[in-house]
């Protein structure tokens, strides 16, 4: 005879479906919005009969450096790179970060200092889970990289809000990232004995700020002066427009910082292969290996063939000046781009880090009587509908900035007359899309 | 000014490791037992100055089939498969898996029934993170694959031990997997109003039972009148050596058995790329897309180039009849090694599936005075003393299998007198293995 124990959840009683995580019942009724942007724009491709110009998720149009390809090619003839890499990283590819880091961070950085990661959001979610349990509290500044904040719950840990306020002028003029100014007092007062980590994302999706010198610093010295872990989220490390590229981990006015400071970088990011999936966590080995310990069980290991190829990747890009060119040709993809927004009067975030473009399009009058599907006007804000409009009429994706910030900042919040463009795109993707946004000028 | 909170923590107020997750000091002073025994096998070869033969982690000798090399050259040609793949995995594989799962299923599984992970582990996790939260227990039988504890526990559940009753007659000879029975009185007296899943791993690792249609049909029984989810982790499902593998989800006795049932899957084992990191999870939709929002937020998405390759390789292997080959190259892999144990009268037992061999060495003699490491004799269990005396007297690595049991039940386990050894090497390491393994008579 078997044993049956009756749960007392009575009518969900015999559905496998009742038991599960009650964290993924909410805003279940919502699509994400990539795939709610993403299914718009091919609907709007099949019915206008004409390819839309996707400039929404971050993805790159063009295929990564032809040595990262030819680097897989030869990588795989052997055995061992296609099987398990060890669980902290392929020694070779912890060897070129080592080497990467040691100039600059400008100092030596020893592969202790280093932990590869199942792209750079198993990087994130690897340090929460090594660093937070239920009841414990992170900073997160607002708007944020979404995957944040459902990465910080799933520890049972809480995220606390504070803003990167908007720039008011931004209604009217262009602004840079200093514009975007830290609410100090709010990060204050968001520290609570409870507060283990601060999050920042430098260059920032989706303003394009690079913090600066000034703010690291503050901001540094209320984590050491709380004991707290400072986050650097730096996977657009090597897209910085301005001279220079300040970390936290390299602050002179404050070098105790980097012992308290995990890095996060991207080979995704910086060889154009979001596919790859191979991120890192750099930071002192005492914090590392507490990485380490949840990378081993949420991923156990990174892609073996991928990591070989990452590690030969930057022994060329360091001899062929693969960064700085790149950064020569995303000068050039933003001077393509941007120059529409001049002609129209539309003022945008000039980013100093990072592909992403943050435009202000307030000016633009959609008729009172557009029509707009349930799934839009069920967000309740109006860059949703701005986005939608666009894809419809201009055959442009942007991607909504409100998706960026806490549900209960959205209403009202100045974010709404924005769109975030990603430029990671080929030259020509970005020309089509300047010839299509010009007709803007009928709206205005 | 800046407002500094004081912790209640007191002297470790200074020190951000102090910040770190106490789940991961549990057992901090323990090296895990992959790092020990590769270490000591390492430390050996260099002391001997010879090679020692490495059957211990489960990991290829030998490199994927060359269709599927070929497939990963030419997919990395295409851009879209170095970008982000879809959360819900590449169209074309879940296309593949889709035919692959109607035919081994006997039924249509269409892609909505399947979730690509980032290698089976990343599956396991996402489904425990998919349906667990604090509080809630998990069935798991020991011996178990050793991932499975921390994956449970990580999300605050509970895991609850059942055996597979320790056959006896292995002490004097050769068993099969159906002698490994299952503690049916302890597998009832462990569900509660708190089980929400049973795990089973079939075929098995370390012992390479395959679960019989019998037992399935209890186990299965008692998710049913109990309202569990059954995971079935099958990453070797293409390593079968009885003339059939009964799947839980193909239970003619017990049909709904499936509609409640998640099954997972690995490419790593399947095409020998245990690097690649490409697995799935297959069940019915309704439970799938609890899976897919933990997979969602842990790594976002599975790395694009090798997802194609494998949808690719599934293609080529359904035409070439790569799986029923490599059924057959395992037959032979077991009839080499097992050769050498017939000889000398150790017993195993017969692997039913799998590539692991459980072989019972209690007859071996070691001196009472062999000297042994802190680490070794740390362990405090006998399989780590004899794992550790193979690798230094005959240079051959297995596994301590008390590693894949809980703590309190490793001390006097009849799985202290066995090694694991695994046989997914070229034939010719195993017969090099077989050569050295003869010595050990003169230890009787």
């Amino acid at each position: 005879m078997f044993r049956v124990v009756r749960r007392t959840m009575s009518s969900k009683s015999s559905n496998p479906a009742s038991l599960h995580n009650p964290y993924f019942s909410q805003g279940k009724s919502q699509k994400d919005v990539w795939s709610l942007i993403n299914e718009t724009a091919a609907a709007a491709q099949q019915e206008l009969g004409r390819p839309i110009v996707n400039l929404g998720q971050g993805f790159f149009s063009y295929n990564p450096p032809d040595f990262a390809l030819k680097a897989v090619n030869h990588t795989i003839t052997t055995p061992q790179y296609n099987q398990y890499a060890h669980a902290r990283g392929n020694p070779n590819l912890l060897e070129s970060l080592s080497k990467v880091y040691t100039k600059d961070l400008g100092r030596p950085v020893p592969k202790e200092e280093i932990q590869i990661t199942t792209g750079a959001n198993e990087g994130l979610f690897s340090i929460f889970f090594g660093f937070l349990t239920a009841g414990d509290e992170v900073i997160v500044f607002e708007p944020f990289f979404d995957q944040y904040i459902p990465n910080v719950e799933m520890t049972g840990a809480t995220v606390k809000y504070v803003q990167l306020k908007y720039p008011q002028k931004l209604d009217k003029e262009n602004v840079t990232g200093d514009d975007w100014e830290v609410d100090w007092a709010g990060l204050e007062a968001a520290i609570t004995p409870k507060t283990k980590l601060i999050v920042i994302n430098t260059p920032h999706n989706p303003i394009g700020k690079v913090f600066n010198e000034k703010e690291l610093h503050r901001i540094g010295q209320l984590c050491i002066d709380n004991n707290l872990i400072l986050v650097s989220d730096e996977v657009y490390e090597n897209l910085y427009y301005s001279p220079k590229f300040t970390r936290p981990a390299t602050l002179s006015s404050l070098p105790e910082l980097k012992d308290r400071t995990l890095t996060v970088g991207s080979a995704g990011k910086s060889f154009a292969a979001t596919g790859w999936r191979i991120g890192w966590v750099q930071g002192p080995a005492e914090l590392i290996k507490y990485v380490t310990a949840a990378h081993t069980r949420i991923c156990f290991s990174t892609p073996a063939p991928l990591q070989q190829a990452v590690s030969e990747a930057f022994g060329e890009a360091e001899k062929n000046g693969y960064f700085e060119l790149t950064r020569q040709q995303y000068l050039k993809k933003y001077e393509i781009f941007t120059k529409v927004f001049e002609e129209l009067g539309l003022p945008y975030t000039k980013a100093d880090g990072g592909y992403f473009l943050l435009v202000n399009l307030s000016k633009l009058k959609i008729a009172e009587d557009y029509e707009f599907p349930a799934d839009i006007l069920g967000r309740g804000t109006e860059d949703f509908k701005l986005a939608y409009w666009l894809i419809k009429e201009i055959g442009v994706v942007g991607i909504p900035p409100t998706e960026f910030v806490y549900p209960p900042h959205r209403a009202g919040n100045s974010l709404e007359k924005c769109l975030r463009f990603a430029v990671c795109k080929d030259d020509s993707v970005l020309e089509d899309a300047v010839e299509r946004l010009r007709k803007l000028k009928n709206y205005f």
